[in-house]
């Protein structure tokens, strides 16, 4: 477990290229972005998102293990394009048992295996915020080099048409440039 | 999702009958237990621990539907007995995949169906801590009448047998009534 907040305000090493409203409430736009360990509160910024990295909720033995096999970590030299999308589902996402979140987010979305598909080029961290006193249930990160942009609009497609999308009751997309 | 704040201290509804230091380090005694809506930190207390209700992490539809049926709620005029159980699990645990937990924590440990052969007697709700930044994982809070004592020692016996609790790095006891 280990809690980070974004700030986004003047300063930081990634400049925002575009924020955009995908559903729902927005957000104010912010010329930078920087992440810190912690949760702060007393930087001067525009907002502030915290989450942690916390477990994995759905991931199995056999997915993590092709998951590992496949990905690479977050700051390599040429991933200079990164997204940071923050998530909230709605009550019915919530409401729903394991085994039944479960069933929408794999067996009928396909979002492990879609995610796997883009690996290594788009690397990814899934922040945790629903349990924390958060607008958002997760904050997901992305770092990609420039030849990859095409390819992750098209993940970044492939999801939102998914039936998990459905329960999205808020999201926001910010596009970044370091 | 909502967060609760347990207030160990000189005042409350509920006197400390006990305090026990199952495994791991020790919690300080108090003489009475308040629970309060949020997060407080500003209190005169001898410790405060902070747990929010979320979603459920394991159980199952069938579970669930089994639960609601026969579980009665907190607050019953007769439930003048009560148990904080606060607990942390091993990094062992947290490493494990979904359905590795779930594997230990029903399949093999039996977690649901115990619990579920001692309700309505004994009510019980969960708090989730371990996204939060506190010294433990889950605060387990358990309600019943008197006449129920002897089953609840049976249900705590049981569950810190299984193999589930072999990952239980720190856990603390407290008894109360009212």
């Amino acid at each position: 477990m280990a809690l980070f907040t974004f700030i986004g305000s003047s300063r930081g090493p990634w400049h925002l290229e575009r924020l955009e409203t995908v559903t729902g409430e927005g957000l104010l736009w912010a010329e930078c972005l920087d992440t810190r360990t912690g949760s702060l509160s007393d930087e001067a910024s525009t907002w502030m998102l915290r989450g942690t990295t916390s477990n994995e909720r759905y991931v199995m033995r056999a997915e993590r293990n092709r998951l590992v096999a496949k990905q690479e970590g977050l700051g390599r030299a040429g991933s200079t394009r990164a997204a940071l999308i923050p998530i909230r589902k709605n009550p019915a996402w919530w409401n729903m048992t394991q085994d039944e979140r479960r069933e929408v987010f794999e067996s009928r979305s396909k979002h492990i295996e879609t995610g796997l598909a883009y690996l290594p080029a788009i690397a990814r961290r899934l922040y945790h915020c629903r349990d924390l006193d958060e607008p958002f249930d997760f904050l997901t990160w992305f770092e990609y080099p420039p030849e990859a942009s095409a390819a992750f609009e098209e993940l970044v497609t492939r999801l939102r048409g998914t039936e998990e999308w459905k329960f999205v009751d808020r999201e926001i997309d910010i596009r970044l440039v370091r």
